[in-house]
């Protein structure tokens, strides 16, 4: 066999070896509850998928998160985190209760991690992305055997509601943008079914 | 010659032609000030490397988006829009302002596209990427001869101040807000100049 092949069969390997660990971490992930309930119907199917698998992938959320006054985002911790609708109560609990430094309250969009074997492969979820309507993701790791495509929701809120102890933000403002988060969360949920929709046509 | 070559030749071609427009475009923006200064020195350096182009691209900003009551994006207009700190002053102005629908106050972080003619080269944009910090971005097209970057800063302030007629926020919080997205606003342009810095010693 010629250095070609020779290439061909590692790079294959590296691939097969690549997709089989990430299917056993969402296996493990699936079976502690640690998976995004909203995202496991399009990891299981793409990870029975021949060329891709999914990687750390987050379905969108709505949290309040901690920031140490010096601002570091390493050094922020989530005081809160739902993946589904939030009510007011248990907002207002999660603002009222202790905390240190600012706290922000942020609707995040999804985050999904696709792998495929090959820049052909890659290119196919950039396809299905467009075609699903997602507008913001690319190919972040480009190695033989192992390529990565990152894409995320656009759908945003995010500001600051409290500072040391001292509340920023009053009841009537905090309704509306709950309202304004819970909605945009619904709709980030329904464009993950129609990803996966997109990925059921098109992957095989 | 072998239709290896001849690809080859289309391709190379191909990309010449992607650079030189892109090149020409930079220069009707600077020349007729639409293009954003902190991003220009960047833009005219890799413009002048023999291997990468910059193409549409925005450095950062402080907005007053206005969303009509559908809430389409497409829908969406400027109502303000500033590429540097904004005052108090002029921000309530905006705010106080006739404006339909919903009005968002809004920190974008900066947003960047560069241009590559093969895989390779793309790579040693998001190597750029990595080294200078930037945590957001990849390969968004991968066509023979043409590769495009996307990047962006993760900075971000967003929420609605205004629905219809009511304001909803106060004084207060949109002085801790202003002084928040001017703080990141620096840091974005910060991160800039540390990207510009990578792209001198990296790009040829």
């Amino acid at each position: 066999m010629g250095k070609d092949s020779n290439l061909k069969i590692v790079v294959g390997n590296r691939f097969s070896m690549v997709k089989e660990n990430h299917r056993k971490s969402l296996e493990k992930a699936v079976a502690e509850k640690k998976a995004d309930r909203q995202m496991v119907p399009l990891c299981k199917f793409v990870s029975r998928t021949k060329d891709f698998f999914t990687s750390s992938s987050c379905a969108g959320r709505i949290i309040l998160l901690q920031l140490p006054k010096n601002e570091n985002k390493l050094d922020a911790s989530f005081h809160r985190k739902w993946h589904r609708k939030v009510r007011e109560k248990e907002l207002w609990q999660g603002i009222e209760a202790d905390t240190r430094g600012e706290l922000w309250f942020k609707l995040d969009s999804f985050i999904l991690h696709i792998g495929a074997g090959s820049l052909e492969n890659a290119k196919k979820i950039l396809g299905c992305m467009k075609k699903a309507g997602v507008r913001r993701g690319g190919i972040i790791v480009a190695k033989p055997g192992k390529f990565l495509v990152e894409m995320q929701g656009t759908q945003s809120i995010a500001f600051p509601v409290k500072a040391g102890k001292e509340v920023l933000v009053g009841k009537e403002f905090m309704r509306y943008n709950l309202e304004r988060a819970n909605t945009k969360l619904g709709q980030n949920y329904e464009m993950l079914k129609r990803l996966e929709a997109v990925f059921r046509q098109e992957l095989k």
